[in-house]
């Protein structure tokens, strides 16, 4: 059995959006008991993580290591015609996922008790993004 | 065809945990021959790698890189509470993988003769880590 | 339903490959309308990636990241029987991906309009690789 379903987020900007609740609302509308669940984001410039969903201020400590590691308008990138956080967001979503597969087992996702789904948006001006949720098993 | 199984393992603190031949049991038991075996662990400060099996340097100066990258006690760090280990835990789970998917052909794994599944504690502490399994196919 | 085929590809040393049209066609062979497709990469110095595919510059600014934060030769690495580019050509596998898993939607794979898969070679000299790609769905 397959279903697949499209969501669509307006971020406001750089920072991290859980998704878990949405993601668990697909799984439901699957009517799958026993699979995978796979969450795709059709972006080169925002990604997805596994991340701890208890403490906020491991999120921003998250984005304090992205930006000493890939500093926005570093002077070694040459792809900086669309802004100085261009390039550090193509090289942050190459580092962390595009794509996360999640057990589903009895009609639920399995996600560990401090374990979130997020979306992470890496240019700092606001974006649509969109998504796809493809739940495969029986 | 879908087959779960949730495997349990037993850390001594941080390093490399090599788990391909529980892998290849649990695709073994599912009585799938074509088809994708998904691995996921529950944890956001431990993370799975696919690494070269043969030198056991190569995983040692992967410690070493992320100590260097991700320094245990960086001041700028603010969720210190769990100890100096635990943010670098997560931003080096974050840089790998929670999840990881691998063919499956005539009822095996398909990881290249070098290549190695590998649970990797951050933590400097012994942990249990809980990881599930769920093979997909025919 | 399960396709599966392997790919071989001929490197011309570190850079990037994108297999984007070869992975549309396996998914167009496999008669699979909706589904998920895996593409693995059996090897553990040279891996997968997604990455904007409009501005080369975006692909070369990701070779001066990645050379500026595991650069070749550097002192800290022990794992260098095989020269100078292959311990960080591992870290640089660790960092980015193995596996990729996109959706498969009406026949055909979904990317964004910018987005490209990528074998990412990270050994200097030329290289042959192995990929498996799987399409399950209905």
């Amino acid at each position: 059995m397959v279903h697949q379903q499209q969501l669509r987020f307006s971020t406001a900007g750089r920072g991290t959006y859980e998704i878990s609740d949405e993601i668990e609302q697909v799984i439901g509308a699957s009517g799958i008991n026993t699979g995978i669940c796979q969450i795709f984001n059709h972006h080169t410039s925002s990604s997805l993580i596994l991340c701890e969903n208890a403490d906020p201020a491991v999120r921003s400590d998250l984005e304090t290591f992205m930006k000493k590691l890939a500093p926005d308008g570093d002077g070694m990138f040459r792809h900086i015609d669309e802004g100085p956080d261009d390039m550090p967001a193509h090289v942050r979503t190459v580092l962390t996922q595009s794509t996360l597969s999640i057990p589903v087992h009895n009609g639920r996702h399995t996600l560990g008790t401090w374990q979130g789904v997020y979306l992470w948006e890496h240019r700092t001006r606001p974006h649509k993004r969109s998504i796809t949720v493809t739940v495969i098993g029986e």
